[in-house]
C-alpha cells in the first residue's frame, strides 16, 4: 500500500467535498478528474485514458468503476475499498454498468454533480454517460467543485511541494552544468529529467519544455533535438516533480555569448517576476498579479513581446497537463490565500530579432508574502 | 521548421484523410486529436491540453485556431499556413470563435465530421462545441476517420519505427546493467529514461510503469520509488519513443533469485509470445492474435492469470496514452496488414503467490510475418 497521506488527512479532503456538494445541492459527484481521484483517496493510475469513474456520495457513500488493470491499482494506492470492473469485450456499455451500480444504490431521481471538464471524460465519453443516465438522474457540471478544495495546500502537502522544488533545481543545476557550446539537447534533457527520477520524483504532467537557436521561442514541447551552435539560446520551461506535486521552473540560457537584447530582456523579467512575487500576498486577486507583470513589461516597451498570462496554480495535476487551475490572467477574481502554490513565468518573446528570455519559479502564498520553492539564484546564467 | 516528413508524404495523408471524407459524405473534418494533427501536418505540441481545432475541409481547405503559445509552435513545426489565435479572458467563447470562422468560409447548412473521442476534447468543451455549432452544421462522430489512415505505418515512418526500437533496447540494456538487490527505482526508472532522450528519443505517451515486491503485480505507473530487497521483483513496461513513434517492451526481472513460479510463468509467456508473433500476418485478425494468447495460457493452466487483452496498435499517440487503436482482445475483426505495429504484452500476476511475469514487444506486420523491433533475447534476465 502506497499511500502517501494519512487516512485521517483523505478522510477530512472527502468530507470538505461532501460539505461542497451539500452547499450545492448536490447528492453526489461523478468523478473522472485524476487529480481529484488521487486527491480524495490516493489512487494513482494512468488509468484514466479509458473511462473510469469514482462516485462520492454527498453521504460518503464511495465507490470506483474501472477497468481489469486498475482493480490492483487501486487497492494498492487507494483507500477505496469497492472496486468494480468493466470487461473490454465488443460492445461494452461501461456508462451503462455505471447507471445499474447508482441504480441499486437508489439513486434514481437524485442530483448528481459531473467532472466533465476532464481528460478522463473526451466528449465521446459524456456523450455515452449523458445518454446512460438521461431520465434517471439529474446532472451538472461541477468540474471545479474538488479543484477548489485542491487549490489550498495542506501542510502535508506543502513538504510534497518543497521537495519538488529542491528536485526542480537539482534539474536545473544539471541544465547549468551542460549547456555549452556544441552540447546536445537530448544529454542536457535527458539529464535533467533523470535528476528528477533519481531524487524519488515524478514524471511532470506535460513534458519539460526544450528549445533552442530559433526554436528557444516556443514554449510546447516538440520532437527533434539539436546540437548548440557556438553563439545560441536554449529556453528551458521543467518542473521538480514528487507525489505528483508540481515546482516549475522557467530559464533562458544565452550559449556562448549573451545579446544585448538577452542582457535587457532578463532585467525586466527579473524585475516583473519579482513584481508579481510581491502580489502573492492574500488582499491581491489572481488578475493583481497578471497586472503587476504587464505593468513591469509595459513600462519597459515591451508590450507586443508578452504574454496574456504569467503563470497559474501547481498542484497533484497527471498528463498531459501539469497547469492548474486557476490561470494568472487581467481580471481573474480569484483572490491569494495561504498555502496556494503559484507557478510565475515570466516570458519575452521578440520575433523580429530572434531573442528568447524567460524567467520563472514556482511559489507558495504565505500570510506575510510569497515563500520561493527555488533557491537557485535568478541572475542571468551563460552558457560558455 | 522542423518537420518530420516531407511535405509531399503530408500532402499525401491530407488527400487521403479527404477521400474518406467524401466516402462518408462529409464536407470536412474537426481534428481535435493531436495525433491526428500531427499526422496530417506535423504539427506538434501539448497545446490540445485547452481547446484547440485543426479545420480540414474534403476538399482540402485548412485552417488552425488555437491559444497564442501555439501560433509560433505551428509555425516552427507544421505545414498550416492560416493559424487563428483566440485569447484568455474572462468569459472567452473559443468554440464561438470556430464557427464564425466556418461561417467566413461559407460552410452553413454542411455536414462535418468531428473527433469526439480525443482527450484534445474534453466533454465539457464537447459541449460548447455542440452548442456553438447547433442549427449551423450538421456534426457526426468521425473519431477514427485518421486513425485508420494511421494504421498502417509507411517506409518513412517505418524508420522512425524503428528508431524507437533502438532506443527501447537501449533502455533495457539499463535496466539489466542496474537491476540488482538494493537498487533504487528511482535510479533505474532515471537511466532507463535518460537513455531514450539521449538518443534523440521523445517522452512516452504514458509514463513508463516500474513497480517491484507486491507493486510488481501493477500495470500502471504510480509515485513512489523503493529500494529492491535480496530476493524481489522489479517489473517494467517502457518504450522507446522517436518522433513519437513507440515500441514497447515489457520485463519481470527476479532479483536475487527467481521463483519457480517465475521460471515457469516466463516460459508459458514465451511461448505465448511466440504463438501471438506467428499470428502477426495477413489472413488474421485481431481477435485471432489475442486468442492464440489466451490459448497457450489457458493451455498452461494460467487462465485466471491473464488479462482480457494482450496487446494494441502503437503509433504517434501523445500524453497521457501510448495505446493506440486498435486494441488485441476476443472477437476483435481488425485484420492484419502489412505496415501496421503491435506491441504484443503477456502479463501474468498470480494475486495469491504474489508472483509477476510479464514479456512483450513489438513488431511490425509484413508480408511474410512479424519483424521484431528488439534484438534483445527473450530468456528470463536474473538481476544479481
Amino acid at each position: 500500500m502506497a499511500l502517501h497521506f494519512s487516512e485521517q488527512e483523505l478522510a477530512g479532503r472527502r468530507a470538505a467535498a461532501c460539505a461542497a456538494m451539500q452547499e450545492q445541492r448536490l447528492d453526489g459527484l461523478l468523478i473522472t478528474r485524476q487529480e481529484s481521484m488521487f486527491y480524495l483517496t490516493g489512487y494513482d493510475t494512468f488509468g484514466y485514458v479509458y473511462f473510469q469513474c469514482l462516485y462520492l456520495g454527498a453521504d460518503g457513500d464511495c465507490f470506483l468503476l474501472t477497468r481489469a488493470p486498475d482493480l490492483r491499482q487501486a487497492k494498492h494506492t487507494s483507500t477505496i475499498a469497492e472496486v468494480h470492473v468493466w470487461k473490454d469485450v465488443e460492445g461494452a456499455e461501461p456508462h451503462r454498468e455505471l447507471r445499474d451500480l447508482l441504480h441499486q444504490r437508489g439513486l434514481a431521481g437524485k442530483h448528481l454533480g459531473v467532472e466533465y471538464e476532464s481528460y478522463g471524460l473526451t466528449a465521446a465519453s459524456g456523450k455515452k454517460l449523458d445518454a446512460a443516465l438521461d431520465g434517471f438522474v439529474t446532472l451538472s457540471d461541477a468540474s471545479t467543485l474538488v479543484s477548489r478544495l485542491r487549490l489550498i495546500k495542506s501542510s502535508a502537502e506543502l513538504g510534497y511541494v518543497r521537495k519538488a522544488g529542491e528536485l526542480g533545481d537539482h534539474a536545473l543545476a544539471e541544465a547549468h552544468r551542460l549547456a555549452r557550446p556544441g552540447a546536445d539537447e537530448g544529454e542536457i534533457l535527458a539529464a535533467m529529467q533523470a535528476a528528477v527520477f533519481a531524487g524519488g520524483g515524478d514524471y511532470p504532467g506535460n513534458e519539460f519544455i526544450i528549445g533552442s537557436g530559433d526554436d528557444a521561442l516556443l514554449c510546447r514541447y516538440k520532437s527533434g533535438r539539436r546540437v548548440l551552435d557556438d553563439v545560441d539560446q536554449l529556453n528551458l520551461e521543467f518542473a521538480g516533480a514528487y507525489r505528483h506535486y508540481h515546482a516549475a521552473l522557467f530559464r533562458t540560457v544565452p550559449i556562448g555569448k549573451a545579446d544585448p537584447l538577452h542582457i535587457e530582456y532578463h532585467k525586466a523579467a527579473q524585475d516583473a517576476l519579482l513584481a508579481c512575487e510581491d502580489a502573492l500576498t492574500p488582499g491581491h486577486t489572481a488578475g493583481d498579479v497578471f497586472d503587476a507583470h504587464a505593468k513591469v513589461l509595459d513600462a519597459a516597451g515591451l508590450a507586443d513581446h508578452r504574454m496574456n498570462a504569467c503563470g497559474y496554480s501547481l498542484g497533484t495535476t497527471f498528463a498531459p497537463n501539469w497547469m492548474d487551475w486557476p490561470m494568472l490572467y487581467h481580471g481573474n477574481p480569484v483572490e491569494m490565500r495561504p498555502g496556494m502554490v503559484f507557478f510565475i513565468h515570466i516570458i519575452i518573446f521578440n520575433s523580429d530579432a530572434g531573442i528568447a528570455q524567460c524567467l520563472g519559479r514556482t511559489s507558495i502564498v504565505t500570510e506575510t508574502g510569497a515563500e520561493s520553492l527555488s533557491t537557485a539564484g535568478l541572475e542571468l546564467f551563460l552558457g560558455e
